[in-house]
């Protein structure tokens, strides 16, 4: 049996949601965070909370805890540096929501930790303690990175923890991952952005105008523009090339209009990406077709996890070190 | 007292609420479809249908009835030849997504009518009788056409029917209307198809991760293509204009993210965007700062009301020719 505690460091939407679910899954658990009004609510609501994240580091160490990184990309390096010091050989995982400059950082300032990434896609839109719950992660995914030298005993665990929280695992390498992210994450907040700001050109005529279309569009553009950037700029060539496409996408549209006066292509190729996305969904939400199990007991079984990931694949049940895929 | 019927061409999303939605404020209404399932399903929800325009439209003549456009962009032309064949004085109004060409295409295919048209704010991502609802007006902003020549006693006229239906009013010109639309509701489409489409692109693993801001910033690309590139294609030149301003900025925050790495100005303006929205909402939902009154007999009336529209003016109550514009 692996120790059920678990040492969330930054106490936000994403982090303290965790904690939330995590306790409510029975398991040991506590928080630190930089901002103190995070801290402040998460002691008010009757959780451990230290001040300082070297106490609540040399826990983990006493209790061979799980450590999750629950912080913005740019405070990682520093937080790593903690760990480092204060829990040198611990396990960890985070939420951030790139996983290559994540997976680089802790190889470079905390050599010692055995480490598995995650990214819970959840929440974008707000922030802070006070807009997390518990049930944030029900019926979410939740991406584990599978590549050859990920911890695999501390995969298990932090699959136990995802799924215990009601979401399902999605398993990709930390490059795809990054990838796929910069086109349904990043991108989205840089288009809200886009859109948000030309509408507002248009005035208080233009804003009065706008209804669902433009309210949808431009909703996570209401999230705290630091904590985007912060998510983007960490993506960045990732987030490059799928700005790229969308640039070559919107400037067909743009040369198509103005030459012959049809949008008809663009608009198409958006509803069959639409389409695409309610199809990928309900096979998610619906019985499996198929499923398949692999066993992380297995040498390769890191590649085959991979691979069924690029193929749209889902674990929703773990016994013991074998995984349930549904195809 | 002017006459309270209504003849509603075109049964679809927006039509057809307006068929319902004007009945339920005890007018005596009847419609025409051409797509026969909108036809039969309004018929048997016991609402008079008549197979043929002909037929609605001789009824229109008979009782002086206002009769809505309610078709899209490319079937204008063609519906105001029957306009002009069959009922070629009546009173006239529409629901389409852009103005001017409307109102061109009525100086040249339907001179003799008395016009004033109009742009309910409501419904995108779904098309149909079946999708509508007598309450698809509840709180939407509903623009009326405020041009010099715009016929005053049907304005006064549609303006009534569109406060029944639980709308609000605002007043611009047809050009004010064209421009602010292609920025809050055509450019909307044409961004939601890009990003579907370079989501798709990335596969089942992407559209596993997709959660809210994918989903957010592609609904409308769930909307039927041909009607969304009807709509989006009819107000081109303003569309082009808006299309430019979006890649101009995206094009920087590219700019920006490959040299610096920082998407900051990007984002910081988008953030700005959306709080004016979210400010707007709020000022339109609560109590008016100040009401002003507009008298429609006389002369510099609609120079007027253009004007407070510009400001974000919005019309909640008319008594006889007097509007009330909050601001």
């Amino acid at each position: 049996m692996m120790p059920r505690s678990l040492c969330v460091i930054g106490l936000g939407l994403i982090g303290g949601s965790l904690l939330r679910a995590a306790d409510a899954a029975g398991w040991t658990v506590w928080g630190t965070s930089r901002p103190p009004e995070d801290a402040d609510l998460a002691a008010a609501a009757g959780f451990q909370v230290h001040d300082d994240i070297e106490k609540a580091l040399r826990l983990t160490e006493q209790t061979d805890a799980l450590v999750v990184l629950a912080v913005p990309m740019p405070a990682v390096e520093d937080v790593l540096a903690d760990v480092h010091r204060f829990a040198p050989g611990c396990r960890l995982t985070d939420v951030v929501g790139v996983k290559q400059p994540v997976l680089d950082a802790v190889a470079r300032r905390a050599p010692g930790v055995r480490y598995a990434g995650g990214h819970p896609m959840a929440g974008a839109a707000v922030s802070g303690w006070a807009a997390g719950s518990a049930g944030l992660f029900r019926d979410a995914a939740w991406v584990l990175i599978c590549d050859d030298d990920t911890d695999r005993e501390v995969w298990l665990q932090v699959a136990g923890l995802a799924l215990e929280c009601g979401a399902h695992i999605l398993p990709a390498s930390a490059d795809e991952h990054d990838e796929a992210a910069a086109r349904i994450s990043h991108l989205p907040h840089v288009l809200a952005a886009v859109l948000a700001a030309v509408g507002a050109d248009g005035g208080p005529l233009a804003l009065g105008m706008a209804a669902g279309s433009f309210r949808d569009g431009t909703r996570v553009a209401g999230a705290r523009p630091d904590l985007v950037a912060a998510m983007c700029e960490g993506n960045r060539d990732a987030l490059l090339g799928a700005v790229d496409d969308a640039l070559g996408r919107l400037g067909a549209a743009r040369g198509s209009l103005a030459s012959t006066g049809a949008l008809a292509s663009t608009l198409r190729a958006g509803h069959a990406g639409r389409e695409a996305l309610v199809a990928a969904t309900a096979a998610t939400a619906a019985a499996p077709g198929g499923t398949m199990t692999v066993d992380l007991a297995k040498p390769n079984a890191m590649e085959r996890l991979r691979e069924f990931g690029r193929l749209g694949g889902v674990i929703r049940a773990i016994d013991g070190t074998r995984c349930e895929v549904s195809l």
